[in-house]
């Protein structure tokens, strides 16, 4: 069959080995292998550990692959040598609160975008609304330091709310966290190429391709496993936060000075002009757009275990300043803003903040630039938080059977690839979909979060309440976290509310959908697992020699091949050959009397030239004869030298094995005959 | 394992078995199986017959789609009822020349359309180019005579080109065919949608959508098998000539008395002039674009089989037949619209004959309707004779291993069903590509028909010379079909050279493209062939217990179905178990000294969380221990309830089925576990 001599094969390595078979111990039989040395160590009898090497691959194609893979996403890394690389407050800051601070470049924008509908009067509206919302930001920021402080481990609000609520609010929570990760990635990236294209108008035609090709950056960074990287992400924060500092600072002076600059609006704003009336929705709708302030406020909470000890005061402090520094700045945008009379550009190629820059400090100044390539930086860095916490909720979702298992895998540096993956398709698909729009995009983007912190914060009121008895001050703790949930919870509601038109329905349906998905997935998972499970009591299942039927079209020498290897499973070995041809069977015939050995030949005539049935129908009738027995149907397939070769073969052995993986009781065998590399 | 009683599924029908094991015979094991009589009749020891029932479905799914499938195609038909019904002149000039008649629909229109765009003067020339042809069309069907009598079993250009002038040429017609019978269909039916949409103009926007319905209509039909129906192909044929004779007299009358009528051109004729010179490309070109009248003149000598005695005489009567109908109808539309005056609708909106008609007999009168009516269903009737010549070629080709094997197949109806579905979808998408635009589909279409005509007259030259000392006037036979070679083979060049530019460069590329790939699937399975033929003195392959892989990742009752299967069939069975975590493995390693019954277990760590690479490594190390004997491995896969449930199962036993399919000297077994239907 293989002609080759097997001691051309031998390999240096061989020397190793000891024995080449196995030995019987006691009525059990064990392999003793002694397998090379550089690819395995041995543990413990039957326990071998792999090294590195069994990981490298050996032809010239595959080195190539993996020269490429390690230049793009380096060294694999050993589970045990996981780092939890801590932070203190100044890297924290930088790593957990670049998501909620980089909102502060396009709140305001979207709160004046809805106001300015009415008119350029109801630009007056723009510094209260910013002020409501910084309200609401405190008391978020002062509840949630109380979910840091009770989930040193991490309060998400999947883990809060499941906790303290039960599975289904937990599922709600989850769902939604989902939603809002794309989205952060979406809207953040998006906001990012605003920025820049701003400063390069030439740039705005591409900014659907800009913003996808920002997505594959963070897609490969993150496959890296971006956790080393804390000293980058800390830079573009830190210039943004003194950049933006200075603009503010001067603009002020300016202001209190009296000397502010004459502004010349886009010239896109001359030809159109506010239609609609100034009414209660059309402020809610501002409203709920600025509310996207708040995203991101839930990173700190989620990242406690990431921060150096003390690792709640730490947390507890980066939070504090996360708003501070938020909050100072989001007022400052609004109030010069609202002083300079700025009004949004309605092509969207110019964002609020490069205009209030270029009025401030003039136009294609260096400190424009800087302003605009930081906020880029800051806003593409934010997106990255989505890819760090939505592969990590996923695969939390994964283990607890919510998700399909793949998102639990960790590749090659310990990243969960699947959810990394899997956000990055879906943050393109929203990019293109929505034209890299950051205005279109918002009235989704809200929702979520806010259905997410009421979740969160209502459960660490029954947390509080859980522990009434041995913990002092729960009342006011409670209330803390009560006002927390009414002020999200109103905040969701008017979201869905004013925003429902324009997009928050997709996330309104999205949302339960999700929810229903997971349930079902893990419905299934947990009845598969019951149905599998092995009772302790129970008979291990029978050991029969099965029933098996080698199909042959031709008598070749992969027909033989599958007929050795049947004779050497079982004794009972039926050939089967269908044709619809008489004169071809009678050749068939005679070459089997010839040439096939021991083996007995049914010829199955068809007149209907079906190849399928006539077999299936065999098989059922050999079935019937004694249903206990498994049948096994082994089948030969050429393994053709080049790939673009097999549709040219093996179409018959594809659909019979198809059509055989569904039928119980049955086994398929596949004995592929390699054609020699000569021929 | 399966807890049901076996008794439980037992069949009223297993009354008809006599024995429920096999017995030896001598030293071969003989199952001795008496099938459900309905189901198989025993035609010899080891012969069974399928009856229609095998193919019968059993589930309420299965026979409603059984249902649409019989009442779609009709039938099955068992390969010895095939009926090859033999026709007359009269039902032979129906089905053999509608191709070939019906270009008279397009031919005088495609002339005008190139002359015109030397101005309205030009059109003169229309008449003398038309009477060019018709001579190149009598050579070409006295040419044909003699393939006719030389071939009466059929002489397509492909047996005489490779029977005469050997592979290379025959291919090369082949692949011209094969060409011309997809542009047949899109040319056909483009015409056929273009006559309707004259006379219901409202319908010329939807001639894409159109032509895709007649190409779908002629698909359903053919997977029928149209055999039957020359008597529905009798009447469009002969309701066309009637009505265009008619058409015809009436306007020749009308000319000779001097009494023709006013003719108004199409509107937007109005707009544009014609601006290029009258050069002799501009003739060749218009010459060209009218020797689309020949195609489809093959059809006879193709058919000759299907006539009835004298066949022969019958075919050789129709021809004539065919080429004076042809002829007449083409002169006569070529002189009328001379006299008339006419002009092409530059739109396409309005075909020449719906102009000629209208003209003559006032538009939307219902010899007007008849007119239009009746050449769309002809030509749609002529895309159906590619439609059955087509497949038959493919079929030819693909037993000789010049295209790949499935397109042998034939289908329930005996139609070559793997032919037909690729001809319906080319021609489509050459419909959907040229918009349904009959004179952009022109320029592609003749190159490859004239190019097989030649070959074909070639060979026929050739073939006389073979019979040089048997023949008597063999030489005035060879010069007669020399006649035609040559004549044919100025028609192929001037085609090709005056229409290059225009679509034919296409063509040109494809055929060679095509010829290329046939050569490569004739070698490539020729070289199969002889790698897996079995020399007659060659021993057996030998029989060898397999060793046994059995990877697991948990111990439940797929794991143990597993196992049992692979204790079954060999004694040397280990258990394989790769993981990255300590923890687990300790807990696997208990379960198994609990649970898993006399086979070994080897714990494979894995600290990079690699699954694949680990196990391959250790089947390497086994392999290299003992090369000559095979290993197996066998996978327990897991059959869901439903196939939306595949994505959350059995990803890595895919993942390692495909590597180790390529592996050499590895089996697979998949061991499917089926979920009971309960849990």
């Amino acid at each position: 069959m293989r002609p080759e001599d097997p001691a051309a094969r031998i390999d240096p390595e061989l020397a190793l080995r000891e024995e080449r078979r196995g030995r019987r111990v006691g009525d059990r039989y064990v392999r003793v292998i002694h397998p090379f040395a550089e690819r395995f160590k041995r543990q413990a009898a039957g326990h071998l550990v792999a090294s590195e090497r069994v990981l490298q691959p050996t032809g010239p194609f595959g080195r190539a692959v993996e020269l490429v893979r390690r230049l793009a996403i380096g060294r694999r890394v050993a589970t045990e040598h996981e780092l939890q690389e801590r932070v203190g407050p100044i890297k924290g800051l930088a790593v957990f609160a670049s998501d909620n601070i980089s909102s502060s470049a396009y709140a305001s924008e979207e709160i004046m975008r809805v106001l300015v509908l009415a008119g350029l009067g109801a630009l007056a509206l723009t510094m209260p609304t910013t002020i409501v919302i910084v309200a609401v930001m405190a008391i978020v920021v002062i509840s949630y330091q109380q979910t840091i402080r009770a989930y040193p481990n991490g309060g998400g609000s999947f883990v809060v709310a499941s906790e303290n609520l039960g599975r289904g609010p937990g599922l709600v929570a989850a769902a939604a966290m989902l939603t809002d990760y794309v989205l952060t990635v979406a809207v953040s990236i998006a906001a990012g190429v605003a920025a820049l294209t701003s400063v390069f108008p030439a740039l705005f035609e591409q900014r659907v391709v800009l913003g996808v090709g920002f997505v594959v950056v963070l897609w490969l960074g993150n496959m890296r496993g971006i956790r080393e990287s804390a000293n980058v992400f800390a830079i573009p924060t830190y210039v943004y936060l003194v950049a933006m500092y200075g603009l503010l600072a001067f603009g002020i002076w300016q202001a209190v000075t009296g000397s502010l600059p004459e502004y010349s609006p886009p010239p896109a704003w001359l030809e159109e002009h506010g239609a609609e009336g100034l009414g209660l929705l059309l402020i809610l709708r501002a409203f709920a757009s600025g509310s996207v302030a708040l995203t991101g406020t839930e990173a700190v909470s989620n990242g406690v275990p990431a921060f150096r000890p003390p690792e709640t005061k730490n947390a507890g402090l980066v939070l504090i300043l996360m708003g501070t520094f938020f909050a100072s700045i989001f007022l400052g945008i609004s109030f010069l803003s609202s002083q300079l009379g700025l009004v949004p550009d309605p092509d969207e190629q110019e964002t609020v903040i490069s205009q209030l820059a270029r009025t401030l400090v003039g136009a294609g100044t260096p400190y424009h630039y800087l302003i605009q390539i930081s906020t880029a930086l800051l806003l593409v860095l934010a997106a990255n938080t989505a890819f760090v916490a939505f592969p990590m909720l996923a695969g939390i979702l994964g283990k607890e059977r919510f998700l399909p298992r793949q998102f639990q895998y960790r590749g090659d540096r310990l990243a969960y690839s699947v959810g990394i993956v899997v956000l990055a398709l879906l943050a393109s698909v929203l990019i293109v979909i929505f034209e890299g729009s950051v205005t279109s995009l918002i009235p989704l983007y809200t929702v979520g979060v806010f259905m997410a912190f009421t979740l969160s914060q209502a459960g660490m009121v029954r947390h509080w309440w859980k522990l009434r008895d041995e913990k002092r001050g729960w009342r006011w703790r409670a209330a803390l976290n009560g006002a927390g949930a009414v002020a999200t919870g109103l905040v969701a509601v008017i979201v869905g509310v004013a925003k429902f038109a324009l997009g928050a329905w997709m996330v309104l349906l999205l949302i339960p959908f999700l929810i229903g998905l997971m349930w079902a997935i893990e419905r299934h998972y947990r009845s598969v697992e019951h149905a599998l499970a092995v009772a302790p009591g129970e008979p291990l299942p029978p050991v029969r020699d099965p029933l098996v039927i080698v199909p042959i079209s031709r008598l070749d020498r992969p027909a033989l091949q599958a007929l050795a290897y049947a004779r050497s499973i079982s004794n009972e070995v039926t050939a089967v050959h269908v044709n619809d041809d008489r004169d071809e069977i009678e050749v068939m015939r005679r070459e089997w009397e010839a040439r096939a050995g021991p083996v007995e030949l049914v010829i199955l005539e068809s007149p209907y030239r079906a190849l399928m049935a006539p077999l299936l129908a065999y098989i059922d009738a050999i079935d019937q004869m004694d249903p206990a027995r498994p049948i096994t149907v082994v089948l030969s397939e050429l393994v053709p030298r080049h790939f673009w070769e097999y549709p040219l073969h093996n179409q018959s052995a594809l659909r019979l094995k198809l059509r055989l993986f569904l039928r119980p009781n049955t086994v398929v065998i596949d004995v592929p005959y390699h054609l020699p590399p000569s021929a």
